[in-house]
């Protein structure tokens, strides 16, 4: 048996979500389906987090373990042969026979894109939000720092997460407008439940003066989810890095 | 009766091409349907060019008249409000009465898009041409200088085309690479039927060695659509700008 580390990319909005379940179809499901009919084995297929339903990743990782002789080159084109067209893996290789995509993750980067266009993009339906009031992305980008080190990000928690350590460190957070996109990229060890849903957020209700400026690090020391704003919409996440320490 | 210009992009994937056909819902199609619903008109909806099932517009330009008092800003809501996500009007003024989109239209600028990716991108699924082979995009820039100037581009016309004037001025025609992908960028007074897609494939050719380099000048010369290479495909294809003198 060898153990793979495999990278894939995917159109969240053809899926529900990474994590298999009974109703809807994942991108986890799609893997194992996909492994199942190449190799004729039944997989587990470890995921690096979880997606909601309409996030994208321009690169996740997971891994399995596959009874083969083939090369990894050869692996891929005959994963994404029968992979839905929405999903490419774009990288494999073997490693450790103990690797684990999830418990051994260092950390993970998100990008959040917002089509900040008066009309919207046809090209950017799923694939960014559409928000069309302004956006000052410099105030932002100053304000986006507050998040920077180690918190108790329990008010940045969808309510109801049934997680017990709300301590993650952010390692960076930027701003930056690109003609009408405005992109957020926020890096760090680990995010809790709709963690970067909740700071684009609340960086849009500081923007349109729903939340006063400088009240950041207030809102994160309260630990209180209702002090921090909205939960920003799936269709703008984007998974686009994942750290391993010896990758 | 008050005549409009509109500018309006689209998801080409969505539609069967711009124009009004009995089999298969096309952008003009829609727009009639959506000036008709809102304005209770039946007008005659004037592009400026057509474009074909699957070719994406970044900027198309169309003309009509319509009875209305509303503001151009109130227009394009409204029309937008009632129009499929896959096409958004970004743009309308009102020009002279005789103004018409394809008889003033002075030139256009067409993108067309390679994924050069190895594997394909999933979010450009429908919006670029996968082509996973090496491109040198150096050597590509260089034989498309070629195309400037006024030629017949008989060769470069899609075969059963019923035009009879095949001569053609090009701008310009330029090649450049943004990591995987691969943009062509050409601008010229008017683009004969596949025109811009014979060009690609043409030029594709030259990079696998099937069109020996430096024969640009000889297909143009024998006007022959069998001396061109492949059409390629209309995934990839973008009208860009459309230029009129007083705009």
């Amino acid at each position: 048996m060898r153990n793979f580390l495999f990278k894939i990319k995917y159109d969240g909005s053809a899926f529900h979500g990474w994590q298999i379940q009974p109703n809807g179809f994942t991108v986890q499901q799609a893997v194992k389906d996909a492994v199942g009919r190449i190799f004729n084995q039944d997989v587990t297929v470890n995921g690096c987090s979880r997606t909601d339903a309409g996030v994208h990743a321009n690169e996740f990782c997971f891994n399995c373990r596959i009874e083969t002789e083939m090369t990894c080159e050869r692996i891929i084109n005959a994963l994404n042969a029968v992979l839905p067209d929405e999903a490419v893996i774009f990288h494999c290789e073997e490693t450790d026979t103990d690797f684990h995509a999830r418990f051994d993750c260092k950390g993970k980067e998100y990008v959040y894109l917002i089509d900040n266009s008066p009309y919207g993009n046809p090209f950017l339906k799923n694939r960014a939000y559409h928000y069309k009031y302004p956006l000052d992305e410099k105030l932002l980008d100053r304000e986006a720092k507050a998040f920077i080190g180690k918190h108790d990000f329990a008010a940045f928690c969808a309510s109801g997460s049934s997680v017990e350590d709300t301590v993650r460190e952010v390692f960076s957070f930027d701003v930056v407008r690109n003609g009408d996109m405005v992109e957020f990229r926020v890096s760090g060890d680990g995010f809790l439940y709709n963690m970067v849903r909740i700071m684009v957020g609340t960086l849009i209700d500081i923007s349109r003066g729903k939340i006063p400026e400088n009240n950041l690090e207030r809102i994160i020391a309260s630990k209180s989810r209702k002090e921090a704003g909205v939960t920003a919409p799936s269709e703008g996440l984007y998974l686009n890095k994942v750290f391993y320490e010896d990758i």
